[in-house]
């Protein structure tokens, strides 16, 4: 969600506002340990299989945050709803890494290795099974072993057209 | 989003349910050439990188268009907005394979060397660029050579608790 004040090719910006175009769910991917602690808000997200359990999440190799979670090898990728726009914003970069997890109002829950977002859509924890390198990113492949589903969450968060959208839990289509 | 009759660990029931809780965009990945006409509707689509402009596919190895897009290398995301539940449906399963681009209304542009849905949120026409082998899935990655950004379409569309959502083009939170 960052800005990149490189200069883009014709096919980058096109494909910039294509991307606007693709809705996606709102994460906060977490990690503590040996490395340290980290956590940054992530939209290119999704899951893989459930043989095993596997999710994946894209990461800029550039970010602070991407060595952290190699080291720690450990992750939580927190699946945020509604109300967790400040959150979001927070760990978008808009709050300095070391003050993250203080600056809000959230609580996190740190009995599980990796720091668990209470009141989430889901919380799945797990570890980095593998990697892709792509271009700027890498693609970290997390083999899920604990999973908490958010019964009282009351829908979800999506980002679209570079903004935040609720997602009622009720069928509105 | 096809139901998998086989049995699940309790692990493996909890991340389904957790992944229920993370929406994500509705996208029909389509291919044409040597190795056939096919499309598919696929939620686990991301955005990795626009150096070089790439997108991800997750497809089950057991899906008869896996091998399709293998082979052909050459496909088209259309990532679809509110409105395209019919269409969605049909490239879902409900309709055959050999007559999905014919049961509905939807117009699909047959120029580009892979079909593009007219009046798509996007459609990112690439070719396959590499993959990765999760548990039963292939990630595909698809380098971007050609971009079309919907620029009337009116809004976005989730998968969310296992029924779709429109997302407005406007603000609302």
């Amino acid at each position: 969600m960052a800005e990149n004040l490189t200069q883009l090719t014709p096919t980058q910006q096109m494909f910039r506002d294509a991307m606007a175009n693709l809705s996606a769910g709102v994460n906060i991917v977490t990690t503590d340990g040996l490395g340290g602690l980290a956590g940054i808000t992530v939209s290119a997200v999704c899951s893989v299989t459930d043989t095993p359990p596997t999710m994946l999440v894209c990461i800029n190799r550039a970010s602070r945050s991407h060595d952290i979670f190699r080291d720690n090898e450990r992750v939580c990728i927190n699946v945020l709803g509604p109300g967790h726009e400040e959150v979001a914003m927070a760990f978008a970069g808009r709050v300095p890494a070391e003050e993250r997890f203080t600056a809000t109002e959230s609580v996190w829950d740190q009995s599980y290795g990796a720091p668990v977002l209470r009141g989430s859509a889901a919380s799945v924890l797990g570890r980095i099974a593998g990697t892709a390198e792509r271009g700027s990113h890498t693609v970290m492949f997390v083999e899920a072993d604990q999973v908490i589903v958010g019964e009282d969450c009351d829908g979800g968060l999506v980002y679209f057209r570079r903004r935040f959208h609720p997602v009622p839990a009720s069928l509105t289509a």
